[in-house]
């Protein structure tokens, strides 16, 4: 089975930003530890790739793999209608067929269990 | 010296959302160790209180102070204008005389060390 990663972040007209999300992407890549094999971004809206576009692309990297894990970790802060209504609605309009593919989505980043020692940690 | 923590969010016009945030505060609070004297939330638009007037809230609040410190972390993911350059300009906005007070912003949660793991253990 193979397994990937998407980190789906809301997407800004700063390419700065959006470059911020690569580069973190990257670095999830390096800690993964063989728990992915692959670690992708995406974005809800103005950068692309666009959800759908993400996870077809990710269909077609592994169209030789026997089984597909794609999980998908809303990175935003709250749970706000992007990520409890139009994350799951991009998810739906993927256009390849989902034979053997598996497609988790995971609680949004906000709610990290270690949220509140990780702004101690950056504002001490 | 009294130290103030303000996490500084977005703000949303859905309730919930800025609920998380204050929920969040609280918990800043529990894990503080001594590190804080008080943790508030503030918020860059569209909800309550702004980021001027948690500060003039905090001033207020610790008018016996001989010191003050205020520490503001903004709960943003990608460094940008709001990051660069609004909250900087709302802080500016301040109307309390500033002596024996010092502010000091701190980098965005999004550029937290530990970020890359904190996505590889909400994503297992």
């Amino acid at each position: 089975m193979k397994r990937t990663l998407i980190i789906v972040a809301h997407g800004s007209r700063r390419q700065a930003s959006n470059d911020e999300i690569s580069e973190l992407a990257k670095k999830v890549m390096k800690f993964a530890n063989g728990n992915y094999d692959e670690v992708m971004c995406a974005y809800l809206e103005i950068a692309s790739p666009s959800i759908p576009q993400a996870i077809e692309q990710c269909i077609d990297n592994n169209a030789n793999s026997e089984e597909l894990e794609i999980t998908i970790l809303p990175y935003f802060l709250a749970a706000g209608r992007h990520v409890t209504e139009d994350i799951p609605h991009e998810v739906d309009r993927v256009s390849r067929p989902l034979n053997n593919v598996n497609i988790c989505i995971k609680p949004h980043i906000g709610s990290a269990e270690n949220m509140a020692e990780t702004i101690l940690a950056i504002s001490r």
